[in-house]
């Protein structure tokens, strides 16, 4: 017998891994979750259906939401992740020295209790704990508007628009996030495919640009994501992440970002370049 | 009642499609053939059940597997196509004015046929023929053993290594198309997942690079293929990929590809790097 799990990553489109084991389906005060072992992508995380990461790929997603943006900021010393409740965003944002405090804010508890147990590669900084590291379990939302001049990083490690992370794509928050920022500050946001998602990434391309003066999308190569190629946005106040002279940047022991990574995830298909004319 | 069709990328990862219309269903002497009119990615090709292209992202890997070595080769004169069986290729290789004579041998005059009739938005070569254009239905192995000295650019656009591309991606067939070539000539071949076939290409990669002085490889973003990402590789005698001045490049009325493009796809995440060490 096979057991296979099916995402809906559109009403046409599915992606499909066979399961090996289920380790865990709960539900939270925010959400179904639900984490599989399978074979392709080895155990993963999905929440209201929607897969969120995976032992497999997750190296991906968290170096790029984590040191393409920290990279840009010459001294990122105070940054704060909304969201991100397995942890991974966080453990490649300790790996910065230049960092001296770290807040997350994560809306559902749940998430970090199920991912410290079944993804501990990912939840280390969870379980672990680390004197940088400071976790609250509340409302980003809530938590950006209330905060101001604070942040030289902000990455805001979401899940889809729908659910506990529809505010977290609305102008108010982008607005609350440059409030939230020092005055040289920048913030990334993970924003959907760019080929599933097109007038969701146009929209708050615009948004962000209307706040903030330099606003710049970057991908990379995400398999178990819709289409396989995912957008991540920053909008920043002073510093240009084209102008990072990568050269200079450090080494680090990553698997899949490096120095002309740095650079070439910046640089966008034309069908992508269209929609932010 | 929904019809969908799930393309097994392994043995433990499929990718479904919803079906608007079953458009052809038959049987070469080489293989099955199917085009499907789907929700997500319109009309489509299958080739024994692997989807092959589709007129939702066709122009990636069409724009991508001619415009970059063709614009690594500064006089492309004489260039074959091997397989390309849709034309897709070689509506791409004929915008270059520098060609003066394109060959293309594909196995299979039915695949030719069917790409005709359904999907003519690729097939345009195929329907309209060009004075350029010299079309063979016949084996490209052997065609490329009897060639000697003969082409500036060799583009493989061929299936998987599995059924009548098998042999295309042989050891063999390299050292033939290193005979075939002009003293300063390249060649390309698409060259699957660096997610799901890294076996294939650390040996391609190992073989192609015993033969060839330059290998390089480079990476698009294809939602249709395995992981979303796929590799393209190129064995070079003479003109080194990452040397292009990039600035000097025409500007080309392209949907994907443009001159930052034809950079950054070369520049590879760590993982992959691992596989050519």
């Amino acid at each position: 017998m096979e057991l296979w799990f099916n995402e809906f990553q559109t009403d046409n489109l599915s992606l499909g891994a066979r399961v090996k084991e289920t380790l865990y389906m709960g539900k939270s005060e925010f959400q179904d979750i639900a984490v599989l072992d399978t074979f392709e992508f080895g155990r993963m995380l999905a929440l209201d259906g929607v897969f969120q990461t995976s032992i497999f790929d997750e190296f991906i997603y968290h170096e790029m939401i984590a040191h393409v943006p920290l990279l840009v900021h010459p001294a990122p010393r105070q940054v704060l992740i909304i969201g991100g409740g397995d942890g991974g965003a966080a453990r490649e944002v300790l790996r910065h020295a230049a960092v001296e405090r770290l807040e997350m804010v994560e809306i559902d508890g749940a998430v970090v209790d199920v991912c410290r147990r079944y993804l501990p590669e990912i939840s280390t900084v969870l379980i672990t704990g680390h004197d940088k590291f400071h976790l609250k379990i509340g409302d980003g939302i809530n938590h950006m508007a209330q905060a101001e001049n604070k942040y030289d990083v902000i990455i805001v490690d979401c899940s889809d628009p729908i659910g506990p992370g529809e505010g977290l794509f609305a102008r108010r928050f982008y607005e609350d996030c440059f409030k939230a920022l020092k005055a040289d500050g920048l913030f990334v946001q993970q924003t959907e495919s760019p080929f599933y998602h097109q007038p969701l990434l146009k929209r708050l391309y615009k948004d962000i640009g209307a706040i903030f003066p330099i606003t710049r999308t970057y991908l990379a190569q995400i398999p178990l994501y819709p289409g396989g190629t995912h957008c991540f946005t920053i909008g920043s106040k002073r510093y240009d992440p084209l102008a990072v002279d990568t050269a200079k940047l450090p080494d680090l022991a990553t698997r899949y970002w490096n120095k002309e990574i740095q650079k070439s995830s910046f640089a966008l298909p034309n069908f992508v370049k269209e929609l932010f004319k």
